[in-house]
């Protein structure tokens, strides 16, 4: 399917009309930004390398019975996928404390998170994309009570399957962001990408991070650690 | 019974062993703290006025049912509870948006909420009280799931009895803070206080604030709210 208009364009991707109003393609690009777009940057072969990655992601979850938008990766870029309403909440599950945990609750670094927390954010950059609860999204019409069980229920069932699959290629899963969307059908299904910008990869074996904290935290060798995330997917499938 | 050790003391009261091991005597102090204890005040007689304002709310609520650790005031300023280990959680409930709701989240000042918003804080002077959710408050060993399951419902019967006594009083009940504590049956019950400094309550029929918002946005008159919403119940009971 050949990209048409633009519809939107957001921090990392964008998005465009195809022939069929059901789908749209998605577009990876190189630009990298935190702390809700105060720091920015550009990294060559991101787009790709997250394109990528996500795609075997989203494969694989599709194997295992989660529904999603995915349909197929078209080029390096470029992604068809189901048009979706998107949700307007970051759901985030994590599996050992760090970041936001550690600097705002003060739980311990590196702590075993049993069960997982799991937490629900606004997506609205006006706001910074502040935590709420369940409560605050039903009246903030972001999503119905049936609804969120339904994503804090998919969350925790991704969050096992992902855990599984990333120790196969010695990768610890930290935590992760993830959106969902409702598509033509009135679906609801997991939507956006899963990649390093999204997700905490520590190396299972080092502890060295694989992920988009190397340059949140200027520890360099952003994309060596793209590169290896992607390989290590590859050498496992 | 007679006050002996001090065994804590908060921003607004004193809490005192006595001879029975199972009891406590608080006594209310005239301080006034906001913004975490950044703005600090004194008012002549708030102690006694929140102490009699408490004194009635909570023997309207243990008349209607609802467990709490008060038993009796003794004096003005001293009021014996139970001896309760406090859950270290500030359960929030509002009626209608204002404050934090407001400013975090951009939901209208004034708008009704439909249910009842309902949060947990973490009560943490050092991490400024922050918003959570009950997967952190579980994370955090502050309450078990089931407990947490008793505080939400506690606090929605409590604003349910509240509502329909203000609304006697003619004050709208705009939002409040409760606190929880086990007692040493390890029983959960209502613990701490509810009066202005704890609560938003708006006259019903001009809208004026009559709570710890007039200290907090320097609006004057203080205490004549606080002597107010003490008469008004008085007249109504």
């Amino acid at each position: 399917m050949e990209k048409q208009t633009m519809l939107y364009e957001g921090k990392a991707k964008q998005v465009y009309s195809c022939e069929d109003p059901n789908y749209v393609v998605i577009h990876y690009k190189d630009d990298a930004t935190a702390g809700n777009g105060a720091k920015k940057a550009q990294f060559a072969n991101k787009g790709p390398l997250n394109a990528a990655i996500s795609t075997i992601i989203f494969e694989y979850l599709i194997e295992n019975g989660v529904p999603t938008h995915f349909v197929e990766q078209v080029n390096e870029r470029d992604v068809v996928c189901e048009k979706v309403e998107i949700i307007l909440l970051e759901v985030i599950i994590r599996n050992i404390a760090t970041g936001s945990l550690t600097r705002n609750l003060g739980i311990a670094e590196g702590i075993k998170l049993t069960p997982p927390v799991v937490e629900i954010c606004y997506k609205n950059d006006d706001y910074g994309d502040p935590l709420i609860n369940t409560s605050h999204a039903i009246a903030l019409g972001l999503a119905t009570k049936e609804q969120l069980t339904i994503l804090y229920t998919q969350i925790r069932r991704i969050n096992e399957l992902l855990i599984a699959r990333f120790e196969k290629a010695d990768v610890t899963l930290v935590d992760f962001k993830i959106e969902f969307g409702i598509n033509t059908k009135g679906e609801i299904v997991l939507a956006d990408e899963i990649s390093p910008d999204t997700c905490r990869f520590w190396d299972a074996k080092t502890g060295n991070k694989l992920d988009k904290d190397r340059f949140r935290q200027d520890l360099g060798d952003v994309m060596d650690a793209y590169e290896e995330i992607h390989k290590r997917l590859l050498a496992t499938q």
